[in-house]
């Protein structure tokens, strides 16, 4: 059966932590499966470390991510690299499609593709990107090396790109609107400790400035007396947005914060499409590498149940 | 602050992957937590190879839960063997008996007690595991692709897991001591359709051969002219029973097999006591180490909530 004709059992889109893990459990529960991701290891794999996740010592996030892509592949799943743009349920089967123009036919689908960096939405924002603003310290923090640089953000990703920073930056300034840190209080404690970090509580970034590449930003409070921040870098972890492809053209529920709706077994209000991963409502909204895998074990597990109830029809 | 008079945020009872990953997530919340445990693993230690956790290459399930252990660890958890016989509320707090006479002060408990598997009960069970008897064949069904299986039971467990073996196997063996398969009429009609299982009704099985590793089973009657069947593989799925302990003192909410219900944040019916793992009813009742573990995790993070709004007002 060569890849043109066959129909697969589920097509798993997204190659992150629920995408591997669902990809793994479809393989080993002897489904035909097949991921679809434009790279494998989602969003993970820019942080610097992962220490909660249960049975791997301390690592980064592309090393934890490089060993779920060995756990599926060792189970016997099949990933492939590409980017779907398109699903369509026709007849019995989901047609979906690559902007590479492949087509695949599917019973089932597990969408597993993640969420997407907040923007600050500044005019000037898409300007400075990599002239300066970045949203993945653990891909470009070595740039500033030596330098200044901004954190914006107060979660646990803003917290650590910040402590990450000061073991590399003379100074380093962590920009949060509201005036008490959501991080972990594991973070929160190494935080205290650094001298050369300094949080500036309820200021907005209002504009950036800078001949070519950034040299600066302007808060909506004076610091210091100042409302202009000189710095080389300004790294923007203010959170994520749910992937909003494929959800409307198909219908799925979502909830007020766009994170698609999931029941106990990972399935949409969209009969044949199931989530897993930090786009949908599972896990009661707690985002983590864990929660993500769990989610994907969960959806496989009920895609098995699924078509084998389906073949007696 | 000595142990006696220490009253801590959260006790978790149990130390399998829910216990130990609620530990290792209270820790990095900073919560002073304790578990206490009759053992540290869990059920899983009982596997002879894990390979659906993802991350982490084929191991013992003594070897992955030997990690988890070091995980919890490395975030500061505190753990101590011991077995809980009692837990009260009194007043503002839970107290927490030990049978060597310990008493615990705690504000939030989480228990991660897990399930049992159902025995047959034979003379030489113990003697198989790991050696062609198993209790998990989403753990261990690949390893006997080729072979020559029997299942035994008649529930949606049973079932399930011989359809699972009709695709990798070449005769698969359905052996069940009533004269009607429980499961649901969905998994029934698939299994009509298949050529390889052979559902052996009204049998009891009443003894194991083999030397060294199983080699059949003896049946309390005759199939095909003998009372021998040759098995390479003998899976149990009879059912697990959720442990007991606390829940009836307690008054938390079970379902119809006992499992304890828990909402999507692993809260009980009772305030101040969440559950995680194999004995609730999380993860659409899907029972792995990886929902387990995600479990726990989501437990943690809600207790820390829980205490933090409980400061603010």
């Amino acid at each position: 059966m060569d890849d043109k004709n066959a129909i697969y059992d589920v097509l798993i889109v997204g190659g992150g932590a629920a995408g591997l893990t669902a990809a793994l459990y479809a393989a080993r529960y002897n489904l035909n499966g097949l991921v679809i991701a434009e790279f494998f290891g989602g969003q993970i794999i820019e942080a610097d470390k992962i220490c909660n996740y249960p049975g791997i010592a301390e690592c980064t996030g592309f090393e934890l991510m490089t060993k779920f892509k060995q756990s599926a592949l060792s189970s016997g799943a099949k990933l492939e690299q590409g980017r779907v743009f398109d699903i369509k349920k026709e007849g019995d089967y989901f047609k979906i499609h690559t902007i590479k123009d492949k087509e695949y036919l599917a019973k089932t689908v597990i969408l597993a593709i993640g969420t997407k960096k907040r923007k600050l939405g500044l005019e000037k924002e898409a300007d400075y990107l990599g002239k300066g603003v970045s949203y993945c310290f653990t891909c470009d923090g070595m740039f500033f090396k030596g330098k200044t640089v901004g954190v914006v953000g107060g979660s646990d990703a803003a917290v650590t790109a910040a402590l990450y920073f000061s073991e590399i930056s003379p100074q380093v300034y962590l920009i949060y609107r509201g005036d008490k840190l959501r991080a972990e209080p594991a973070w929160l404690k190494s935080l205290e400790k650094k001298q050369n970090i300094e949080v500036i509580y309820q200021a907005n970034i209002i504009d950036l400035y800078g001949d070519g590449k950034l040299e600066g930003v302007v808060l909506d409070k004076a610091f210091k007396g100042k409302d202009r921040l000189s710095l080389d870098g300004l790294f923007i972890e203010i959170g994520e947005i749910p992937s909003r492809e494929f959800v409307e053209p198909l219908g799925l529920k979502v909830d007020a914060k766009g994170f698609v709706v999931i029941d106990d077994h990972c399935q949409t209000s969209v009969e044949g499409i199931w989530a897993a991963g930090d786009f949908t409502t599972g896990s009661g909204g707690f985002r983590q590498i864990i929660t993500a895998a769990a989610e994907g074990a969960v959806a496989a597990r009920d895609v098995f149940d699924y078509l084998k109830k389906g073949e007696e029809e």
